[in-house]
Formats: C-alpha cells, sequence, structure tokens
C-alpha cells in the first residue's frame, strides 16, 4: 500500500510543561498533515499534493467535518527542529465520508511524498473521520468520481487501536 | 451515577475559520476539565474538587500519562461567553490506569460540581485513557488507596461509540 | 479613572516549559478580555458589558484590525484556578483607532465589572492599537457616536512603558 | 548589516476567523524563529545556526526570560503553504541582555540562512528584549565572550516603530 508522506515542523510552543509535545498539540500536526494532503491551495499550484483535491477556505462550495477522532500515543515525542514525517492513507471511502489513517515518525518525509509503510513503531497513530458537506446546506454531498480517483490509490488497511477496551 | 461538573471557559481563539470550537481545541476544553477535575492546586486549597488528589507539575513524585483518547462530535459549537459544562466520570478504573469519560454541554457547572447525567445530546463525547507514572522511573505505579477512594464513586458505565467501524 | 475589571480563566495549557503562563499567551488573555469587554454578543444580551458595542464575527458590517502591540512583562505568572483580572482602559481615542491599555492583576475581578486602578505591580502591562474598519472595503471608517459615548468613560492617562530604549 | 534567515511554516490554526495569521499567533512565529536561531539542540549539532549558542530547556544552566515586546502589524498574512521567512538581526547587546528585531516576509529563507536586508515592506515587523538570567538564582547572568562572538556579527541598527504614540 501506499503512504502519503507529509512532514509537519514541531513548535517549541507544541512542549508542555512534561518537555513531549502535548496529547492535544498531537492532533494539531495530524490536522496541519491533514490540511496539506487533502485541500487544494491556489499557492501551491506548481506542486500539488496528489490528494490535494478539496477546495479550502470558508468561500469553497463543500466543507468538510471532522466526525470523530481516535489515537493511542506509543512513545513520548520530544523537540526536534527536523519536522516529523506523518504517514497518511485513508482507512474507508465511502459515500460522502472518509476515514484518515496516520502514524506519526520521526524523520524526514521522502522528495516525493509518497512512500511505502515505515513499518517502525510510530510515536502514535491515530484515525480521524470526515464528512464531506455541501457548504450552503451543511448536509452530506457525495463524494464526487473526481475526489474518489484522486483518493483511491492510498486506500488501505484501517489501523486497529489495541488500546481499546 | 454521579458525575462531575467542570465549568470550561471558551475562548475566542479556540474558532477556526469556520467560526466553531476547532476539532482539535475541544480536547483543550476536555484537558482543562480533566486538570480541574483531578489535580491538586495548592491555590485552591479552600474550594477542592472531591476527586483532586494528583499533586501536579514536573516536581511532583506521579505523572499521568495520556496513553489514548477517542471522540465523537455530535454538534459544532460556536462561541459562548458562558462556560460550557464538562460533565466527567470514570468509564473504568484499572490497577495504575483509568478511562476518564466526557459530555461537553451548553450551561454554567452546578455550583455543587457535581451532579447528574444531563440526558441531553452534547456537543461531544469522548474519553481519555490515563497512565499514572513514577516521576522518576516513568513506569506506572499503583493507584493508591487514597486515589480510589476519592474516584470510585465517580465510577460508571463507559461511554459507547457509535460511529466506530 | 474607571477601568474596566475582566476576569479570564488561565488553561493548563497556558504554561510552557518553564512552568510559567508563556510570553505569547499572555497576548491571547489580553485578546481575550478585549474582546470580551467590546464585542457585543447575543448571548451576552442580559448582562451587558460597558464597552461592548462593536458587532462581532466575519459578518458584522465593522471589523477591527490589530495595528500594533507593545508589552512589559514584570513578575512570572504560574498557574492557578483563580483567573486573573485584566484591568483595561482607553489610552487613546482616535478618529477611527483606539488605543487599549491592560494590566494584569492576580485575583478576581470585581462583580460590577468596573473598578479603580489597584495600584499593585501587574504582571504584565501592555497596551494594543485597533483600528476600525468597514468589512466591505476594509478602510478605516470613523467611530461612531454611540461607540464613543459607551468609551469614552474609560478614557484615561495612556500607559508609560519603561523599558522601550 | 547581515541578518539571519529563519524559515517558519505556517499552521491552518494560526488563521482566525477572519482568515488571516492571528496577531497572536504572529509573536508565535516569531518565537519559533528566534528559538531556532538562538538554542543550541543536540538533534541539530550537524548543522548549527551561527547565532545558536544558547542551551536550551529547563535543565540547562541558564535561561532566557522575555521582558517586553513590540510590534506593528503592517500588512495581513494569509495562508500560504511555503514557510514565511523570518529576518532577525540583534538591534541592542547589552550586558545580560539583547534586544531581537524581526522583520516577517514571504518567501523561503536562503538556504545559507544568512542574508541581507530584503528592503520590502514586512508583514510585521517586530522587538523582544530578551534577559538572560541564572537558572539556579534567576538572576541575570553576564552574556558570555562565546556569546558575544557568536552575536555581534548580527548587530545592527534597532527597528523604528512608526505607530507608537
Amino acid at each position: 500500500m501506499t503512504r502519503l508522506h507529509v512532514p509537519v515542523a514541531l513548535r517549541w510552543s507544541d512542549l508542555d510543561a512534561y518537555q513531549h509535545v502535548n496529547n492535544v498539540e498531537m492532533f494539531r500536526l495530524l490536522e496541519d498533515a491533514r490540511i496539506t494532503a487533502f485541500w487544494r491551495h491556489p499557492d501551491a499550484a506548481d506542486e500539488p499534493w496528489p490528494t490535494a483535491v478539496l477546495d479550502t477556505g470558508p468561500h469553497a462550495s463543500s466543507h468538510t467535518l471532522v466526525a470523530r477522532q481516535e489515537i493511542e500515543y506509543l512513545r513520548p515525542l520530544g523537540f526536534t527542529r527536523n519536522p516529523v514525517r506523518v504517514e497518511m492513507w485513508i482507512g474507508h471511502l465511502g459515500g460522502a465520508s472518509l476515514e484518515v489513517c496516520y502514524e506519526v515518525h520521526a524523520g524526514p518525509a521522502r522528495f516525493d511524498r509518497v512512500g511505502p509503510a515505515s513499518g517502525q513503531v510510530p510515536y502514535a497513530k491515530a484515525a480521524t473521520t470526515i464528512v464531506v458537506v455541501d457548504a450552503i446546506t451543511e448536509q452530506p454531498r457525495r463524494i464526487t468520481a473526481d475526489e474518489r480517483a484522486a483518493w483511491e490509490p492510498f486506500v488501505g488497511e484501517a489501523l486497529t487501536f489495541r488500546r481499546r477496551r
């Protein structure tokens, strides 16, 4: 399976009083990776992420809502100047929603932005369920054929969470 | 079952570009409620939360680690000057860990800080698994009898998440 | 001179790795106090701040831009469950702009929301220059008579900053 | 005069409800650039910033305190995937303190990390006064000869702020 490899730079303010990236800020890193991977930006036209086919911002015709999230923190992440590498794939591609899966790893993303699963123990693994909604009605709308074509190469097996009770 | 009712004030910066409390910031509100409810602070000695029996900060003999989190966002939460009411209880009390369950509701917390489940549809429901660790060894340590006595009145049925695949 | 006394609750995440409210987060507290004091919110109609006469949000007919800020940090502020008291007044009321002055103090705000200067050494003192702009043209627009009437009772001597070079 | 050119990646969460980098978050970008430029990190030993001679973290023998800050916002900064370039220099190098000056510009930092002033209108210009303190006594301590040698090449004329009253 092919994954997206997205670099995300840490900030010193991501650390909490215990000198580790705070549990809430880890979701911030995931949000940053997800927006980079899925949203189209005018200023990035010359180097598009292969999956960046959603228009961005409150003025776009569609929005995305985050419906659920789940995370397991496996190792503490200290400050590093090197961006972390967020490996992403799609664990489920439904009619109007998708589940984005993530693993957070040390080390830079590959220059070509896609690659295999690293197979190492990540700092964290997580999943986010996103619903695509019409910006006017706020109702879910079907994922288009173009969106589906861009995303299908990255569909893979959904993450298994071991600490669920 | 008795719940803790913790008020948490919103900040305008909790909103994202869609004018709703951002999905990541929702975890920030839960962190704030959790720390209020479980951590003992010297400056709050005269009005202790019944469950606030963990010492706080990097110099305490024990730390807590967040091992997993899960959330479902049920309704968008806009800005309000009134604090939201985070209802909290303990869904599982283990040997060295506990699962904190939350529902985020509109309206102020009750003055007496505990109350029944509200029974309304919350903005979000969530759970956090916390592990108590020795501050020196960073290894899990057993929950003490005093901690258990403080927390057991708030043990109840764990949340059921409906959007899990 | 009469000041606005606005309570602002700290969050544990305001602390940085040194266990003090981070220098950047101090501006976040000021932003929170300023929005509480100057912006009208539908949900707060029954208990208006005397100066809350600006409509809020991107759909309002006017916006405010922050044009400059200045701060001196006088004492480190550790975590406290009690809200800090931000004392605010207007150091200059111009044609299309105003300078908001702040002192951050320990202890709760007075219930009546206005009071005299406390005269103690604050944790920080700061000033923000705000420009009122038309939401469509993004050009400065004159402060209205109603706004001026609401704000004039709080005009006082502007802060003096001692550490300017 | 030579400046440090530090790239800082934006995050979508830096935007506020007006779709611009929030006035408080601008200080966060400056903090990030300042820490990159002045703090030594073990993991960055192979590619040191020329000025990165302060040890970092609560366990270091010295800390730095932020004593004052000042900023003028000159143009709104929207979201961009490309890092902004924070140009930094030292406007004053005192016995135990220094004033760091900044301009925030579009476009990447030069690969060699130092360069001339760009001469363009920045998004913002700002200054931070930092005091070096002993970590035990919390009292100011003299800047060492090594620190001074690292920083002197970057001493230049302090910023002039035009909107001061």
